[in-house]
């Protein structure tokens, strides 16, 4: 690990510009001799550089810095206004997706998932494994249904980094963040019941809102400044929805961080006009520029349903998350008992040991940086292949990138193809509840910048200008 | 372990009769002899049988044969006939019952719970532990999100034991039985559809009914033959239920085992009249006689939804259930996923792996016999100490017991009354839509019968009577 540490020494020092475009780095042999490393450590350190795209070899001259690509594309204009209540169906595509995540030759630009090799999942694993081993009557019992107390007490205590005073019962343990949502939105609405949701927004809030029989109002967001508060107080003010579900802090997929004047205005907006509020965080501990606050800050009555997870940042499979559910903590518990009665106390007591130690916030420190490094290189990368009227975002956090296709050009035409030659996207029109975004893909930055990705985001530049050119020849393939 | 080898061997001799009530056990110094093992491990499997209730000891002569008990109580009567749809209203009834469980200063007869030294805990935890360690990458993505393969095959397997004949595709894992059993519910119905349910029925089902928005149609079950097929095929006659939810293999709270021409008659009904079955086959190992055939093996097309769990005979705290969805698994699979995606990759290698050894099966016997002891004790000991207008369930598996209190006593009452003593029982009214069952009692028999055990039966005993006289006492107690 010690090539990590030096190369994030220097990618830090490009980002501070203490290093700029066009500058050399230090020989390798220097740098070794100056840092007290092996010669090996530097050129792994700046190999790692170069995949992450910030540094450029320059035959028989050395290391240098690369200069910011000089295509820029525009990102992504804010989808227009639509009030109505939609009912939503996009199960079926969501399938294909997650099915296409499961095959290792398809190159994964599709599902949001993160390169293992970036969890720290040998550790925690290792954790477990003494846990199983010492602690022989695990599993003997449903265990605390809220949650192992031990877990909820290291959440308790994390939550005053996110700006939040929490008591260790204020949480309850859930089977990751899906069940969480589905608990909350079954806590505050009933089936026909309207909820207010960004757009675009996640497809697996879209699936839970559909399956439970509810419909979505969607509310542009914007991918600079999030959830389009005018738009949600008409929507309010029309007293048509029944919740508010929203990912302030870099959601998926636009990957905003709402100021903290925006979060106030909107917890201030759910008090108005007395609705609640479900605050998907998910993707809190992922903002690029520290830990933001949740809207959950601002809450003075309870009204604010927070949701985490340690699925983007720890182990995905171990499916723990948890919701603090405000005012409405008995309903969820309620609910929660009859849906899966508790979630497995053994998981949980590894991921409360694994953030009891000092290892966990030092992994999130990295996470972000290698996680910001792999957007920014897979935006480079799609200035450089994409038709210069692609859009794309530039997000303040998280791991995807939200694109807007040239005009034209569905986005579902452009998985498909991809899919054929073995690359996963997600088609846009799975973020919108009535597929209104086919003229979008979400392209997940998960895994370092391989050759295989530099190749496979080529071959997608590709696509998405034949797509393109195989539209405009036949006015058939227009669709409206 | 080889004192309960020895118990188990001396257990099945008593209850084929080769030894007798009455009948002198052979001398302790003898039997060590005879068996080559040492005067402790006799004495200590002559204890089990002591703890189990087959065996006493008279002093200075022996252990002989207890006779059995010659009160016998008569079997609580099939509750009548009531056809209209109800709201059910379980839920704060059933978390009070659920936080009793997690208090070990109170006797445990209230949770369908068993005795973790019933469960081969430290081997199934060894098995994650090993292979927490080896597999380092586990964890790092949501895994087949149907279930981990080696599990599918497992129970693909095991199912030919249970006379079925299942491919692996055919399973989904799911986190416990509860989860299963709210996706198969609303696979098949909406909120305001009607389901037809045992009278009594377990209270999850009643609870997850409620949550869904659903209604339960009650149809009477008898404590010997399960759920009355007449009164079924009239409530299906007037095509009131979207779907029918029982438990013909010794289901909570009856323990009835249905037979196999009435399963199948069960199966064609449900045919006849085109809804589905749910058919919750959790305690299905536990039958005393053997494992019985679910209802599914009858099933020509696809209509039966099998679900079914380890947390009877394994570890409850693992969450490892799983459905047989039948026609239903595409619908099925896409609520899974939008529900909580996966069930835990690490969990499921560690129960599948203990599943392909062959002490399973081993397990599963003596788990069997130890609890039918346990039944038979309990039964004993309520036959001894509740007043004789008591009736009480005979059960064909499992390991609880229905109690009929004497006419105009009230199991809440009796509930209270008894957590008071620090004595956990469920209410028979959770075992009702509309609380109708508060005449009634669950009572557990998990854990072995020791003297606190002992002890506890004796004050339950009082109490009922003491409640009865209270009740009789002053009309402001009588309620309708």
């Amino acid at each position: 690990m010690l090539y990590e540490s030096l190369a994030d020494n220097l990618a830090r020092s490009i980002e501070r510009g203490s290093l700029r475009g066009g500058d050399r780095l230090p020989s390798v042999r220097g740098l070794a001799n100056q840092r007290g490393v092996s010669v090996a450590t530097v050129l792994m350190a700046y190999q790692q550089l170069e995949n992450d795209g910030l540094v450029e070899i320059r035959a028989r001259s050395g290391h240098y810095v690369k200069r910011k690509s000089l295509v820029a594309l525009a990102e992504p204009r804010p989808p227009t206004v639509n009030r109505t209540a939609t009912k939503v169906s996009v199960c079926l595509g969501v399938s294909a997706v997650m099915k296409a995540m499961r095959d290792r030759s398809v190159v994964p630009l599709g599902a949001a998932e993160i390169d293992p090799e970036l969890l720290p999942l040998r550790a925690l694993n290792r954790t477990l494994s003494l846990i199983a081993r010492e602690m022989q009557w695990l599993g003997a019992d449903y265990g605390d249904l809220n949650g192992v107390p031990t877990l909820r007490r290291q959440l308790a205590k994390r939550a005053v980094k996110w700006g939040l005073s929490l008591h260790e019962n204020d949480f309850i343990v859930t089977v990751g963040a899906m069940e969480a949502i589905n608990l909350c939105l079954r806590a505050v609405a009933q089936p026909n019941d309207s909820i207010a949701v960004e757009s675009p927004t996640y497809f697996g809030v879209l699936q839970a809102i559909e399956q439970l029989g509810m419909r979505a109002v969607e509310v542009p967001s914007s991918p600079r400044t999030g959830l389009n508060l005018l738009a949600l107080e008409q929507v309010l003010r029309q007293k048509k929805v029944k919740a508010v579900l929203a990912s302030p802090n870099s959601g998926n997929p636009l990957g905003a961080v709402m100021s903290d004047e925006h979060k106030e205005r909107l917890v201030q907006l759910c008090r108005q006009f007395d609705v609640p509020l479900i605050e998907d965080d998910v993707y809190g501990e992922l903002a690029f520029e520290g830990r933001p606050r949740p809207a959950l800050a601002w809450d003075t009555d309870g009204r604010v349903l927070l949701v985490g997870s340690v699925s983007k940042t720890l182990a995905p499979g171990y499916r723990i998350g948890w919701v603090v559910p405000g005012r409405y903590q008995e309903k969820v518990e309620s609910l929660k008992y009859a849906l899966t009665v508790s979630t497995p106390a053994i998981l949980q007591m590894a991921v409360a040991e694994f953030l009891s130690g000092g290892g966990y916030d030092r992994h999130l420190r990295r996470l972000q940086r290698r996680l910001k490094s792999q957007v920014e290189r897979m935006r480079s990368l799609i200035c450089e292949h994409f038709p210069p009227e692609t859009r794309v975002t530039c997000p303040a956090g998280g791991f995807v990138l939200w694109v807007e296709l040239p005009p034209g050009v569905s986005g579902i035409a452009v998985q498909q193809e991809a899919l054929r030659h073995k690359i996963a996207v997600a088609p846009g029109s799975l973020f919108g509840a009535a597929g209104q975004f086919d003229s979008h893909l979400r392209i997940s930055c998960g895994f370092p910048t391989t050759e295989r990705i530099l190749d496979a985001v080529e071959r997608l530049g590709t696509i998405v200008q034949t797509v393109k050119r195989t539209h405009q020849a036949g006015p058939h393939h227009v669709t409206a």
